[in-house]
């Protein structure tokens, strides 16, 4: 088997993040970078994130974080991953037109307890990568 | 519908970090908490990666790092996932069995260029949860 690497494009990275609805938020608690399974929604370039006053990543706000989403087919040994970097905003009660936008989208939200704020990240860098296999002749 | 949160015991984490091979390295890279899909194996309860020189996450050595794996039903809207913290130790070169087990370990190994590093991160906690859905009747 021979594998190919290749960067996936700012456009396709955008499309990907688009179309899913689940990824994972890398924040910084207690000097620990912490991996957090969490349901988004791309709102205009922004990942949009419900989550609760009590959790944990109530530490992201106003601290740079990334977010990632991937997908691997074990069986084909191919697979694409996206990472997005930047600030994150707490937009939770901010009343510009972009926040009150994030606040209407409909989410899926496991939160316990219930989601009552919502993060912003707002992408300085958004970056991919794919590796496929060809299966040698 | 309702949803059920639980914690998953630590005995049952190792089960499941045994019984699967890719997940997510959570390490600061140049102040950014970033998120890189990995393989790995499970050995003796620690979480065992290749890696490149090259590459990003030649950042992880003595630094604390997290790794999680994570298993979501959209349509069943549940899911687990489990997180690790922990140092990194660089064990491409150390002599003490342990070191030498983990590189004598298979791996399923995307990384390019080829890895010839390998990270050992020793856990210091263990955790995880579950979400489980019961469609209402």
């Amino acid at each position: 088997v021979e594998q190919h690497h290749e960067e996936i494009s700012y456009p396709e990275c955008l499309r990907l993040l688009a179309t899913h609805r689940f990824g994972r938020l890398g924040v910084v608690v207690e000097g620990v970078p912490l991996v957090f399974p969490m349901h988004y929604v791309l709102d205009d370039s922004h990942i949009v994130l419900r989550t609760n006053s009590g959790s944990k990543y109530a530490c992201a706000p106003m601290t740079h974080v990334s977010f990632e989403i991937d997908e691997v087919d074990a069986g084909n040994q191919s697979g694409w991953s996206v990472l997005v970097q930047g600030p994150a905003e707490d937009v939770s009660t901010s009343i510009d037109p972009r926040s009150e936008h994030h606040r209407s989208l409909e989410f899926e939200n496991w939160a316990h307890p219930p989601a009552d704020r919502w993060l912003a990240i707002v992408p300085r860098q958004i970056t991919g990568r794919r590796v496929t296999t060809a299966a040698s002749s």
